[in-house]
């Protein structure tokens, strides 16, 4: 099952805090108890992979590091150990593995990086397409062959220039929004009915946008939920961590498919169809995506979505999760 | 989790049939479910081993073939492609991975393959005591560092002539008696509490011997069961296999950590402290292992052995497992 | 250093003859000796692949098998170990590795196999050309993204149905006429001067074509020799092997990249820009493939390519192994 | 072929400096060009391991962080990228790869960190012995199974404290001494009479030592090279790069199998069976080991060591690699 998260914050953390030691960090979170009933290919991956930026910012050559595998996190030594040893104050990391490395998580191009938790329906009646709006230097940077991959070019090619130094914030936001409106529109005229699901993340290293998007009015969205505060630490041992808040500065934000905590109270559910927006100045904002799949929260259909997709798809849905976990640990 | 199966059959199987294609096989089964709150090193690793005969049986040659991976086996695309090609009489399957291929079972020595499903408790404590006991081609055959392979070796020293082209099945029984006594021996001596779980299979290639045995009185072993019939194959799609039994030949016996088919009745628990012995021509035999930790079935205190020690160690246990999967299935 | 090699036979071999076992086989060849002075991306591979038809033909599900690694042949234990349990009569194997499996040759579809020793020049620049001729059973079924799985991918779309159970010799030998053609086309209309180099080989399991190709007049393609015989078996010991022909009839026939024994007797050279066909029924025909870079051989200028482009880009040149040979072994 | 490095420096090195970007670093040095011959068990790997200390000297959390792969160096996308972005003042560097990620040097205990280049003489003849003479915290310390990590654990057993904080250059200088002479005692107990090649090297963080040993007379031993300077830099592209003097203080002294740069005047050899000590304080002393097997410069059998025994072994030999190199570059 795939995951991802980002953390940013003020002051940089050393991996192992977000990866290795947490009991209920991504890579130590519950598996997928069903019987593996799908054996269709393409098999899925049990890699990861994990991007961050320097503590120091240089101007000249402040460009992310990448480490993937396609094999699984919770089995790599090496990852065991760097992850003590690396500090960053951005940090992107993901199980959205592969059997390839040029599939793995996170993208890099220049400063940007980019992850996406779902997948585009359909993807091989719309490739041609997406391909044919690509310019060059979008579609020859993919690597892979992969409907995210093929996003993040689509989205690099809604950047006046994919490899400027600095983006604004405002930048990013609207190539994430004319990205998901491109798909869509593929989708459409390919005559695909089937929902994508569009859980992107994208960051030049400083702006951080995550998006919790389905292209569909009735069925749920894969889960994403955010929490912020002043420190993330260890308490009472056991690899129990918690989000602190001393005071009403945000030091700390992190955005993840699913809880990284026991404390639920220190995560708030990103709504279905909605962007989260954290700026270099660590002001976190929820953007509503308002297109034909928009549901307002004042709607009553907005509180009955559909959890069945997604579930079905493997990826992680808010109720089933919270049920589970509820059994599980009290 | 770790699982392993043993096929013995009058023909050969495709091991496609074994392994990869029967929803319930012991790399399609279900994962663990629990958080990984056990994040002590060694880490677990997910890798598996497959050992088998040759379908024709030549008397020069008759060596089994191992293809081990530290990578999980549901990814492996060598394995499913191969698995559909291979054709053997006896397969020995496991997914006791590792991360590293020196240490992945099954384990060969000529014409033996061996594999174990368990843990030797605090196995630096009697590791130096095992090895002193061996004669060298024992001691040397050892090329890598777990408590299992030392076993092996200390089943090899055991035999009258380990590099020997045929096996009796009374000596592979004996050797395999007395492996387990020099284990217990060996614990006793250093003082050792915890009880160790010694679920060995060995095969020579005509003999299949499997034990489900723990050092206690009071404790589960891990779960071990048995199928007989004359054909196993997939019926009404989906993976879904059962075993058929035409007639009163047995033409294929398998041996699991737990049932591999959905019709629970078709499958047969071996109690703990027993012994499976499946002969060259076919008959199957328990012979109960007796030493102090024996309880006879007539003695109240056979039923009231407890499963948690097994459970805590990763491994099956019948009652739970057959509680979840009725949730699970129903 | 990318090699590739085919052996066709009456009867099957054991892969361990043609891998593992001979000193002078594509996996213990050699190794690039010079620095690796040519450190930019992207980096090449040191896997390897293996592609097999089974000895019984079964007209129903004779499909070939593919084992391929993206580390080192030499050291794969898991090669070794097969290579010893399974008979071919019809053997692709190629060092022509990747970093990622998706990229491995040899590549397959239904019955066909195909791989590639070589490049196409500039391949950024006529891979959308490309892909806009293909129908979409060619464009779906590229997993990677290397010149070389488009290339199968075009060659596909060569052939009246690339999911036939049969083809006749002259459909793929045209095919592989029309591949070259297109490619050709493609590179001029782009305005690409650079050769490229087309050692293409494709079976169905029946016939095999083998190209040696440059699209320049005035250099040398990348080497290509062929040796046939009754037998092909180790002689002295040590690993070494010869060819022998024990009367008219050809029961072997192998195609490789070069030499596979040290008996240069036993190999004779395929000439630049032209095919290899050997037939089902085991004739082998030299055909010279006609187009702007032919040069007949009753032309001077036919002994005047020079080698220098296919070395520089680390592929075999005939001239150069015979001389780095002789001083090695005389 | 196994080669080794080790920089220290009063100042950080990118590793990328060290590993990746130098034409004539360990990873991109020459390939060793004999066919494979030897296809004896067990086969050699082409894995790496990198070692280094943090920047910042912290007393308590000073341990070294361990990057290994038991595939190529030259392939691995990881390696690239994070060689880019570590600093280390302290690097240990090998391609004594194996097949197992545990034995991959160097070998690490608390502050320490070991790497061997070569091999103890029929190692299985002296295996038990040497295991007898450990104690508890060395025996069981060891994960994988190659000779190399058994002498480290000897090396461990003669320390004092393997587990201290902090080790002064006697301490450890006096503890490679004997573990030399204990491997002598055990071979001559056994027997043997080939002569096992010992180049160790073992650092606390602080202090590093190196020796170039073999135990014989008759034979040299792999080579071994060391350089100072005050800056290590590329010049004029291409991977180049020189060690320059700015002046009389040497601000980075590295120690390697075979020089690392072009030119060779920036390297001195160590002499056969001599050690260097690079002190805290950056200090360099050649110290002979004397023992029967010392031939005192004075003695003209020291200029009669024969290269044959090292080359035979695969290991590199001063004199022939100066043929190979100046007609290769020049």
């Amino acid at each position: 099952m795939c995951r991802f998260v980002v953390y940013k914050g003020t002051s940089p953390v050393e991996l192992s805090h977000l990866l290795t030691k947490p009991c209920h960090s991504i890579i130590n979170q519950a598996f997928d108890s069903r019987l593996r009933l799908d054996r269709r290919r393409p098999m899925n991956g049990d890699g990861f992979g994990v991007g961050w930026y320097d503590s120091v910012y240089d101007e000249e050559s402040y460009q992310p590091c990448i480490f993937t595998s396609i094999t699984p996190a919770w089995n790599n030594v090496n990852l065991v150990r760097l992850a003590e040893k690396i500090k960053s104050p951005l940090v992107l990391a993901t199980t959205a593995g592969s059997l390839s490395l040029d599939n793995c998580h996170p993208f890099v191009h220049g400063r940007l990086m980019f992850m996406h938790n779902g997948g585009i329906a359909d993807f091989p009646l719309v490739k041609r397409r997406l391909q044919a709006d690509l310019p060059d230097v979008a579609f020859n940077k993919v690597q892979g062959n992969t409907d995210s991959e093929w996003a993040f070019a689509l989205f690099l090619s809604k950047l006046p220039d994919p490899n400027a130094k600095s983006f604004t914030t405002a930048l990013l936001r609207d190539a994430m929004f004319k990205t998901i409106a491109s798909l869509n529109h593929y989708a459409e005229e390919a005559g695909i009915t089937e929902p994508s699901l569009m859980n992107f993340c994208v960051t030049d290293g400083e702006t951080v946008i995550a998006t919790r998007y389905i292209s569909s009015k009735t069925d749920e969205a894969a889960s994403l939920w955010y929490s912020s505060g002043t420190t993330f630490s260890e308490f009472g041992g056991g690899g129990h961590y918690k989000m602190s808040k001393a005071d009403k500065r945000e030091n700390i934000i992190m955005v993840a498919s699913e809880p990284l905590t026991f404390e639920r109270a220190d995560w708030m559910e990103i709504k279905t169809n909605n962007m989260v927006v954290v700026t270099p100045k660590m002001n976190l904002l929820q953007i509503p995506i308002v297109d034909k799949f928009y549901v307002p929260p004042s709607d009553p259909a907005s509180l009955t979505r559909t959890t069945e997709f997604a579930r079905e798809k493997g990826l992680l849905v808010p109720r089933g999760m919270e049920t589970m976990e509820s059994e599980e640990l009290h």
